[in-house]
C-alpha cells in the first residue's frame, strides 16, 4: 500500500460505466507524481492517506463491480519515528 | 489510476485475437513515456484521461474477455488546485 | 517479493472495513521510499523483511477477505554473499 | 500495455513446466531495459510491439494455463504524430 | 518477465505459512536492485534467470496455494545479439 496526499477532487463527467458516480480524488506522492483514486471514506484535501491497488482496490470499495485499480484504504493519523518529516497528522482541516 | 494525454490512434493490423477490433490509443504520461490503451469512450488526441490497469482494465471494456491491461477510464475535465499546470480542461477539439 | 526495513507501526483510525483491525507497518526500502504493509507475524522496528504483493498479499494474511496489496511474508535472518552491506541479520532488538 | 522492440529469441532449456515449449523473446524498451515475453503471433527481431501484462498475459496466449506475465499483444504498424522518432513502421524484415 | 541474476539463498526461519518450506533466493537485476523469489527448478548462484510475477507466480510453483508473487521461470542459456554484454551463458558453476 502506498502513501499519498489528497490534492483535489477530480471532475470527470465522461467515464466508463463501471466507475458509477463514485468520488474520485487526485493524489500526489512524495515526489509530486499524481494518481487518481476512488474515495469511499471521505478523505479531504491535504489528508495523508494510504491506498490499496490491484484487484483489492475493487473489494475495498465494498462493491467488487466498481472498476478501479486504486482506492483510498485509510487516513493516516501518524506514525512514531524520530525523524518524521511528512505524513504525521495532516488531518487539520 | 494513472493520468495520461492521448497522443494518437495506434495502427496495428497483426494482433492477438483477444483484442478484437477495439480502438487502441497511444498515451503519454507527464514525463513523455508512451503506453498503449484500449479506448471505449471516444477520447480524442490531446485529451487528458485517467486509465484503469490490471484485471479491472478488462472489466472496464464491458467485455471481460478483451485482453487488455490498460483501458481509458474517463476523460478529465479539470481539478481545482491553486497551481495546476497540466491536466486542466484539455478537451478543446 | 521485495525487501524492506520495518520503520514503525502506523496509526490509522479511519480505514476501509476490509482491513479489519490488523496491524499496519510503515516500511522503507533501501532508497528510503515508504510503503504500508499488513503484518501478521510480529515484525519489529528495524527488522528486514520481504513482502508479498498483489492478490497473494490477501492470501498471506490467512484471510482472503482482508483488503491489502502488501503483506509481510517473512523476517530475513541473513543471506550469504561476499559483500552484503544491508539486510544481514538485523533482528537485534 | 507497454511498447518494446524485439531483440532476439531467448534460448532457455530449463524452465517451469507451465511455459511449455512456447517461443520466448527478449524485448527492449526505449531506455534499453530488457524483459522476456511469450510470442504467439510471430514477431521478428526489430519489430516494435506492444505487450499485455498481468493475468491478461495468460489469456493472450490462447491457453490460460500458460505461465507468463508478459505476452506480445500486437505488432505496431505506425501511429500518426507530428514528431514520431521511434516506433513508426519498423516491420521491414 | 524480468531478468535477474541469482545472488544467494535466503535464510528466513520466520515466515507466513503459505510459503511452506520452499527455497527462496535473493536475486539482483542489472542495476543491482534485490528481490526475493521462490525457486523450484534449482537455480544456482550466478545463474541468469527470468522470473514470473503476479498471480502466475503462484501457478509457476506447481501449487497455487503457495504465497509468492515472484517465481523463477527458467534459467537463461543465452540469446543471440551482436552486442550482448550481460546475460549470455552464465551457467558456469
Amino acid at each position: 500500500m502506498e502513501i499519498f496526499q489528497v490534492e483535489a477532487p477530480l471532475v470527470c463527467t465522461r467515464r466508463v460505466d463501471g466507475l458509477q458516480q463514485l468520488g474520485l480524488r487526485i493524489l500526489r506522492d512524495i515526489n509530486g507524481k499524481r494518481s487518481v483514486a476512488v474515495d469511499t471514506i471521505g478523505a479531504r484535501n491535504g489528508n495523508w492517506v494510504f491506498t490499496v491497488n490491484g484487484s483489492a482496490a475493487r473489494y475495498a470499495t465494498g462493491d467488487y463491480s466498481v472498476l478501479t485499480d486504486l482506492t483510498i484504504g485509510g487516513i493516516i493519523d501518524h506514525w512514531e519515528t524520530e525523524a518524521t518529516v511528512t505524513g504525521k497528522s495532516n488531518n487539520q482541516e
